[in-house]
């Protein structure tokens, strides 16, 4: 079980002190909202990760620009369109938004981090997008869930989680349902804190923690061209305990990692993959996500039918993996269902139950060292396939 | 394209001479054929490749044994259980069908290669599969769809092919959906010839038609713990020109390949990647399976749904191959979609159309080398989930 337990979200998610949103409809879609704005009263030390896409969005390249200075003091965001695939011009449409925001609010680009979500291949609307954004700072308010609502695309319920950490608070808006979202695109994921971090910090912090949540986290095994996760420090709360920070951080991200899974295309379920005493981390991670991707173990649990000879194939098929079939056992929901590599003469009902339940751990122990890892994912359903096989058309 | 135009298949497959079959209800599934026997009238040059899965199905175990001599006599295979993950037992079992077979043609176990696909980690029946293949041999006969017949599990069809190499015969038969089936196992090729080849030559050529064809195919991305494809060459039609059968055994292989595919769970459409252009063979082949294997790639073609930016993100998620974005472009069936990594300006309708043919060819040039690769595989449709939601079940 990953260990988020030990830390107290609130119950209802706040922003931390200087940090506030607004969220429109700017005319991207027909009326759902498909513009967010996250403003911090100062500037803010700042770090993120992005995709590893060959095909970034333009908004990723302009990203890894800003993103140097280590400093932020906006996040602007669209969905419907994602800038992909768009050339120079959607550079320079990257960079609009980015003056667009910064005169908004009395900034310069330079301080703003832009983010687009949506189809890819379709050129920004920018004047659209320069109009809604201009009287945004009139709305800006201090529900994060405002914020989230901007971002949402297929999202069913808008999503944002904080937590104290001493007298600073973290909050954190995403949105997506896993690795890619049926435009394409995408995670996004901000991060906001009044704690006071050194932007090298807040990076070395930022990258453990995604090392262990969203990048453990797959709906589907694609990837998306504008995955983005970014975190700002504006130090009004002053300094904080490093390690309960980074400890609360990680728990932050594991939790909205399972928040995205749990709301995957089409998921009636969450589905986490542990898997124990792997010879060595990367192994560790290999092998719970072959669980956690395989279509036939998704499939089974949406089904809650215990074919569970499916978690032996997902296991067996990482040929570059250190796997001894006499060592492995595998337990769903707890319940026994493999010992050594063999299928155990188990209860069909009870494991009928067990992955019934809305959280289904598979968890497998590979016997041979002492690595661990889980992986975030969820059900295969007809929903997806629905979802997925007439997105750009509907 | 694959090259396969240049041979011929026969119309009906015909058996190469000397070989026959039989298959029956034995009683492990309710009525339909559950046993199949294929049988060469003389002991056979053979090879042999298996699956990978570090949980191999006892057959598998026994198989690697028994193709060490290179010689074979006859194939036995039984569906609806796999003998996976059955432990000494399941390799005891598997040695008494052996056995059974070798007493019913008068040979002996070591010439007798032995396959079981479907559910796993079930004790096999061996009795009654005992029992099923005393007096096979009254109904040996030399239709190959009769063997086919017996090893189907969710194949929609008996699959069998049949091509001439100058007086000598190659005879394809098969089953399965891809890399896994839902009973956790099987993509099962037999492969007969009456051509004189020794085994050595057979097991290099066989090796190099698999590596372009079945080990190119991909329906879920799952491996089988059972996947087994055979070769057994008689002589009885005296030698061959080498080149002339290596290219009909690609080219069957590789036809085979698309039967399978096109027969997937649920599939409406073969789906075929081929990525040009490649740095290297390699690369070609990772390229052209992230294609074939992406859900919102998939989903794209069964709904005919346009959404090209999906090409790019399965070619842009490859984060360890040598992708250029400005040098990337795509056609479907023939119609450009994107040129130089950006989406071109097309006919929505037009490539509609392309996405409804019932093949459809994704193309992508890299344009960064000259390797080439081609993957077989199809779209994902409600009804891969309907049959593997329940398997176990059902």
């Amino acid at each position: 079980m990953p260990a988020t337990h030990a830390v107290q979200f609130h119950a209802r998610p706040v922003f931390p002190k200087g940090f506030r949103c607004a969220s429109r409809n700017c005319g991207l879609k027909p009326s759902a909202k498909d513009l967010a704005l996250f403003v911090s009263d100062v500037d803010a030390a700042a770090a993120a990760v992005f995709t590893l896409s060959h095909f970034p969005g333009a908004p990723i390249v302009l990203g890894r620009e800003t993103i140097k200075s280590g400093r932020l003091r906006a996040i602007v965001a669209n969905s419907k369109v994602s800038n992909v695939a768009t050339g120079q011009r959607g550079v320079e449409h990257a960079r609009r938004m980015a003056q667009a925001a910064a005169a908004e609010i009395g900034s310069t680009p330079d301080r703003v981090l832009v983010s687009s979500t949506g189809v890819i291949g379709v050129a920004l609307p920018i004047d659209i997008i320069e109009r809604g954004i201009h009287g945004m700072t009139a709305d800006l308010c201090t529900d994060p869930l405002v914020g989230a609502e901007g971002i949402m695309t297929t999202d069913r319920y808008a999503k944002a989680l904080s937590v104290s950490v001493g007298a600073a608070t973290i909050t954190w808006v995403a949105k997506g349902s896993g690795m890619i979202e049926p435009n394409m695109a995408t995670m996004l994921v901000y991060i906001f804190t009044d704690a006071a971090i050194d932007a090298p910090a807040l990076d070395t912090m930022l990258r453990r923690a995604v090392d262990v949540s969203f990048n453990m986290l797959s709906v589907d095994s694609d990837t998306s061209t504008s995955d983005t996760c970014a975190i700002l420090a504006n130090g009004l709360a002053g300094a904080v305990d490093e390690t309960a920070f980074a400890d609360a951080l990680r728990a932050g991200c594991i939790r909205m990692t399972e928040m995205l899974a749990r709301d995957g295309e089409g998921a009636t379920h969450l589905l986490r993959t542990t898997v124990t005493d792997a010879k060595n981390d990367g192994e560790a991670r290999r092998v719970a996500k072959s669980l956690v991707n395989s279509p036939l173990i998704k499939t089974m649990v949406f089904g809650a039918d215990p074919n569970v000879g499916r978690i032996l194939m997902a296991v067996g098929k990482c040929v570059d993996c250190t796997i001894v079939a006499a060592s492995t056992d595998a337990s769903i929901n707890g319940y026994p269902v493999v010992r050594q590599g063999a299928r155990l003469d188990f209860d069909d009902a009870a494991v009928r139950a067990a992955l019934a339940a809305d959280i289904v751990d598979i968890e497998v122990s590979l016997g041979v060292g002492s690595a661990r890892a889980t992986a975030y994912g969820c059900d295969l359903t007809q929903g997806y396939i629905d979802e997925n096989a007439a997105y750009y058309s509907s």
